[in-house]
């Protein structure tokens, strides 16, 4: 639930609004609406007459800038990131947009995914003599571009790109240019906006971040394409094949907001219609449906709509709490989840409950929650999964859990996880269920992690 | 919609946990539970074995108040205050509590409310020879039980209250004891509170305060009455005789937090069933229901169960922009709506919605939101408010606008308030609707500034 | 005494080191070694490839940058400055340098002293269509080159710099190259340096900054003449017909650091030397010799080197409370001046002291601090002054007044000084006698504030 | 010489003022004024009506304490600590004033020294039960006192005085009352003051303290005796029998400010008599005399007077480059001395120089120093030092090695070391030179640090 033991997998911004020399405030609030997809640093590059400054570091956006920082920040064209790294995956942990030399000039370069022959690679161009600062996958990337870089900086680019596996979106500002890239699978999603008033364009991980700084969608980055935005316009080509399309499914579970659109389909929508189908497929007998906030909100919309049983807010999510730094004392620790979550004690008394939540990894979340409405005075409280059972790790580092043992449909029997949670039944929505509410999309779905072995 | 041009009434606590002394931890937490009651300054009053200490300042909780500061703060007694301070009123406007000297020691008051004849109250004080320093009704009071007192404390603390008009509820810390009370016509809400380990009491604004800090909802004060805690227990009795219940409805409108409970109602299930009064006193025809977060959301849900029309989340707040201290620039102030609120477009466009807010005040908020469906696609916009139209400035100093001439509904019809706004159709809850949501409470309801003259 | 009434002017650093892109850092110590001349504002602009960006604010050097903003100036190239702004002169608040834009780029300009016909400027630039901004000096010397460049940036420059009257010392940084230079009468100080490793150049209002950045003096800007720094090395011109030398004797009596050289003299030598003059003209009967700290003090070494009397440290300097931001209680007030000297009583005790200081402007320091001795048992203190009295505001803002009442000197006789401040006899270093201090320089000196009329 | 290789032995102040709840401003600038004894951290304990609260942090006196922690600190008797604790002796690393519990209340205890006899006592205690949590000599004596107590708290202060061991000037608070107390040696020094005013009493490690609060000078407290302050007065006793003075000669080296007064004498004629009596010990033929800043100046001075070589300031101390956190890159590391010091080349230059400093701890400072007036052109430097070889490691922990090897002088002998820091001649003053300049007062000197086995 929530974010709990899963790895929002970054988000990326790229701003070329010709002679506006404020775009690193465009970022800023870009990154602001990206927030969402990694809180654990942001980071901005700023191209300067093809002079890159840049400014990264531990935090959210409003704690890592400041008046003062962006003030330093002038250019017409820069790279933002926001980063969530998994505990699991040490090699990507530096703040990024990641800045490297190259003979003619400064590369930077901004990651949302897992390039998974990095490790490979990276022998190898250790082999050739090239030495790493960080190691990180973005390094790796800046390298290989360094390297094979002749004439043409777009071609070293491509080639580059051409030779990476996994999953990735790309955002990469050279030689006064901005190159966006999504990975021949298309796992993670990139989108590609025009300012309104035509002087120039952006990508974002999400087209929610082109609302706020005054762009309009165009459309999404093809699988295996790239984008390169210079003063000259927006072109795109192929960097490699498209293969089948994958892309991971919990983008529309939980990664992306609910405002966002990917692959053509509402985020929302597909939420909601998750929970619509959770209804038909799991149907129960309660007096209200609740949604786990924020994630859950929208299935449970949808379940009640199907259901017929009232929708209701059960839950109240404490805003301000959010932020805090102060530890509570030992006595209060028992109370941390009421910090954040509080159940309406009207709602919820003598009431058969439907509770809707968009997953359940370890499992240890949704036991406090059903724990806190049982003692809130909930007769039964339903469980229904807007995703199917995680049996498996994903290859692209989507999870933030390292030992399979942790997932804990892995390792229990649905009857077994119920008892677990303490709920008095459990239903996941199946993987075809889950497929369905994604149709209409230029691609398939990577469902790797939720197909039994 | 949300507080503008309202003004939130100021949040309370106050604790007394034998020997703990850490009791400002606990006060840190129940105000950020009442966070929402006033965002201006926060304040927190210590009792060291008789001696109070204090540290208040503008900002919120989390702000004003960190580790280190509360590492200080020791004393198993404290009084809390956050609020919210009219633009018109500056009479009030020192961050609280007041720490104020008497005979025999200090006096700290915390006031939610406003007392309607402490002008009269003052000049008196002053033609007797008292001198005031920030001349807020809160010092008025403390220097009024400071004259009274003779022997007993709590007597002139009685007498003082038995003179105060207005509407306010109390928190007053003196010589080890903690005092609480309400207003004879109980128009602004506390609620008393016991440690689960029974070795305390609290009282708080709201009910929601108790469950973070660890204690349970005793019962509501009532009107005229005054609650006693020290060492000896939680005592209470009157300072007034009860006079017409007056509960501020506000308090139900938006004031209060959905999952609090005042006047013995779950201010969630009055909004949501005031969604449905609505429904029901203003149907429309419409493809979907969305109400303006966070408090239009229960009476959105409502008016579509009564409707048959399907709820829908349509505006998405963004959670992180809220505390931005980053100007937007010229060219993005236009954006500052979407900053904080973005229509899911795929829910919006070519639909009928139903708006559901909880109020229109200045009509400013209410026309750019209805503006910003309208640029998304929404064909229709039936605008449904959960209170009805404010005629009149509150005389407690509930609404924080000064000229009656800025209530919109002061000057115009409702029809010309449809067209300024640009809904296609407009309605009000009634009067009898609201008061009908709030039934079985132990008193009557304040609604002088929903009366036409 | 110390400052009191006097205004610093200012300090500005220039530095191009090829290649190494640290240059932010090495003006950070460099404005450190020159704070001396300004508290109250510190700026550095950087050059990337032509790309100007920079960071200035009110406060220390310490204080306005930290690691964070220094990480982002990145370049090769730049231009610092640190200021002192007199109160009545308001029109150059802003802190520098200035950056202004012009056709082809960016221009920053860093300024110590005053342009005497700057409003005129302004005005004949203003019939000619321009705008300015904050109307600052550094302003209208922008807006000027901006006008007269066609094609050589410098020429533009040079020319500009021909219309100017005044005091000034000039830190330009454009198109890649950095300039100095200084007025036609090289009132304010200014010198070259060069990086012992030799790949570039560095200018600073004095030589010490160059130490502390490793680089070492190579000669100072003669009046009338302006040095080009850029990839192709160091290079001097002639901006102006170089007038009378009328360097401001000041900036040897307390403006310049004592481990400066200017003019090719040593500033500690001659305040040493003065005191010794002083000694000569006004000789007392004491037991000992004691300086004000900080620029007192070399005078007084030479005092009692002259005299025979013993030389002494008789007041102790507080190094800690200077920055300090916590306002003493009303109390203690009146111990201000002990919280930042205190005087050694033992010494003091039963003792004739002639204590020595470099100047009294407005007299009401030296009051205090005779007084302070006193109270400590000081029998006779006989004051002596190492620069003459001053009778006349500074036409280049040299002196941070503008009524020529506060000039103590201005309305009173030396003997109704001496009552005034409590001396027991006092005795101004004759002008002849200063003058004579600062032989061997390359022209004369600026003393018109101290002639009577 | 500065503190290089010294242990600072911190500085204590406590204060009564009757009914003026500000004392802990009063505290701040006394700490302030007490800085040079220790800048590692400080803290302030406060006593309102019985009930202490503190605050404490590593820094200065003005990072550690801000205008808002010194509101809350509400109080008229409280106790200030700053401390320097050395790298060798980790059992006192927590910030002082320590707050402990005993039965009736809180004890705060402050410390300038080393009980030698810690480690015993605290073995002894834990076997008796007593648990400890950072087991620092402040918590052994708050331990040993909570155990003492039967009725009468100052009582069992004075038992567990008398039974420690070492060299300590205390400041304890407890029960209404201020406690000072001075070891049997009288090592460390401790004076007495009373508010002029004539309200309450103050006590502090040096009485430069005094000055700035407004207090005057009583007496300094004799080898074994303790002060008790509180409403009633101040009275003193003695808790153990004097025995031969022995207060730490460094303390009027380096320790305490020249504007102090230890054992009745002038720091700052020591100081200077100490230089005379250097110039007769080991005359040399320079051209004139510079001191190490700040603590060699009144030394040089003195040496100056006796030998008639004229005084010189030569090195000029950067005021504001000490606090600066911002890392020098790799290439200014080299400048590192210079940032902080630096040569006046005029005087230098071909010079022959006499040095004088306070002392030769390690030697590596002294090498720089040296090196830096060398390079100045310097033709030779004549070391003089106004303390003798330093031989052995202090039992007190005065000296903050914990390896007898790093002491130069254990070592090499006087040829070595000169050779070792390239000085042309080396003098130390000799134990009975030094001990000369310390006569008149009320006690002997320990000096066993400087005696040879």
């Amino acid at each position: 639930m929530g974010n709990e033991g899963v790895k929002d997998y970054c988000g990326i911004i790229g701003i070329y609004d010709e002679n506006n020399l404020d775009t690193a405030n465009l970022a800023y609030f870009g990154l602001m609406a990206l927030q969402h997809r990694g809180q654990e640093s942001a980071g901005i590059a700023i191209n300067n007459a093809g002079f890159i400054t840049h400014y990264a570091d531990a935090g959210l956006v409003q704690d890592v800038f400041d008046q003062r920082i962006l003030s330093i920040l002038k250019g017409d064209m820069c790279l933002g990131h926001v980063k969530y790294s998994s505990g699991s995956e040490r090699r990507n942990n530096s703040p990024q947009p990641l800045i490297s030399e190259y003979r003619k000039g400064q590369i930077a370069v901004a990651l949302n995914g897992s390039i998974t022959n990095a490790p490979m690679l990276k022998e190898k161009l250790s082999w050739e003599g090239a030495v790493f600062d960080d190691g990180s996958d973005c390094e790796v990337i800046a390298v290989m571009i360094s390297r094979k870089f002749q004439r043409d900086i777009v071609e070293a680019v491509r080639e580059t790109l051409a030779e990476l596996e996994g999953a990735f979106s790309l955002g990469i500002m050279v030689d006064n240019k901005l190159i966006a890239a999504r990975d021949k699978n298309g796992i993670r999603p990139l989108s590609i906006g025009r300012f309104t008033n035509g002087r120039g364009y952006a990508f974002a991980s999400e087209n929610v971040a082109f609302d706020i700084i005054g762009a309009e969608f165009l459309y999404e980055l093809e699988r295996g394409q790239m984008a390169v935005i210079d003063y000259k316009g927006l072109r795109t080509e192929w960097h490699s094949e498209p293969e089948k399309g994958s892309l991971c499914a919990f983008e529309f579970v939980y990664f992306a907001r609910p405002d966002s659109n990917i692959n053509g389909i509402s985020v929302y929508e597909s939420r909601e219609l998750a929970g619509r189908r959770l209804a038909a497929e799991f149907p129960a007998e309660a007096d209200c449906v609740i949604g786990v906030p924020d994630s859950g909100i929208p299935g449970a919309i949808g379940f009640a709509a199907e259901s017929g049983i009232p929708y209701s807010l059960g839950l109240i999510k404490n805003r301000y709490i959010g932020r805090s730094f102060i530890e509570p004392t030992t006595r209060l620790r028992e109370l941390a989840v009421k910090l954040k979550l509080n159940p309406i004690t009207n709602i919820v008394q003598g009431k058969r409950i439907v509770l809707v939540d968009d997953s359940i990894v370890r499992g240890t979340t949704t036991l406090r929650i059903i724990e806190l409405l049982k003692i809130s005075g909930a007769r039964e409280v339903h469980m229904r999964v807007l995703s199917p059972q995680i049996k498996e790790l994903c290859r692209f580092g989507g999870i933030d859990i390292s030992d399979r043992a942790d997932l804990i449909s892995n390792r229990y029997t649905t009857e077994e996880i119920r008892r677990n949670i303490g709920a008095d039944s459990l239903g996941f929505i199946s993987l075809d269920g889950l497929l369905g509410t994604l149709r209409g999309g230029s691609g398939g779905y990577c469902s790797e992690c939720l197909e039994a072995p």
